[in-house]
Order: structure tokens, then sequence, then C-alpha cells
């Protein structure tokens, strides 16, 4: 399963980064490949929409899904 | 001794983190304060000049004495 974020505020390779470590982080995410340009997360697993969301803006980003 | 370095390319929190932890591993550096704006570091300690410039490039910034 696959699930895109729209995520806001990142400006360089260390908020994708920051971003995709804390996605990783959260239980049933399999991957997760972080974008600026656009400034998105595409996310593969089954993992809680709201945990991920949450664990975006704990790094200090907006997140919504897309 | 204190050194004032002009430092550009930096765009968030973890940009000014690593370009501190980058001063701070180069021989001599005391403590490396590091801002946005204005993009500076200053360094204490007595580094070596090129040293310290070449540790923020390694991080792709551009550096130079202010």
């Amino acid at each position: 399963m696959q699930t895109t974020i729209k995520v806001s505020g990142m400006t360089c390779g260390h908020c994708t980064a920051a971003v995709t470590k804390a996605l990783e982080n959260v239980p049933g995410v399999e991957k997760a490949e972080v974008s600026l340009e656009p400034g998105q997360a595409v996310v593969t697993g089954s993992a809680d929409q709201a945990a991920m969301l949450a664990a975006i803006k704990e790094e200090g980003y907006e997140a919504e899904l897309s």
C-alpha cells in the first residue's frame, strides 16, 4: 500500500532526511521516499495515517494527505 | 581568538547544526556559533582558517572570511 503525503516547509536535503527517518520509525512503514520538489512523501507500507502525519509534524513541517 | 566566517546557502536549522558540527570537529575550534540570519559562523579558538573554510564547504555551503 502506498500513501502520498503533502509536506510543506522542507528547505534542504537535511529536511528530507529528517522526514524520511521520522516516517521510517512509524510502525508499519516499509519505505519512505521524500522529495523537496514537490514537497511530498510517498510511503510504502500499512501504517496508521494519523501516526505518519504526526511524525512529520513533530519534525516541524506541515503535513496533509494529498 | 574569534573568527567570523560568512556562510551562504544555509536554509534551516539542520544546516546550521551541520555547519556547527563540522566546525567543532576542526582541530583548535573551541566553540562555533552559527546563525542563518545573517548567514555566519562565529568561531572561538585557534584553528587554521583554511581548515575551517574547507569544513564548511565540505558540507555544501559557501564560506569566506568576513
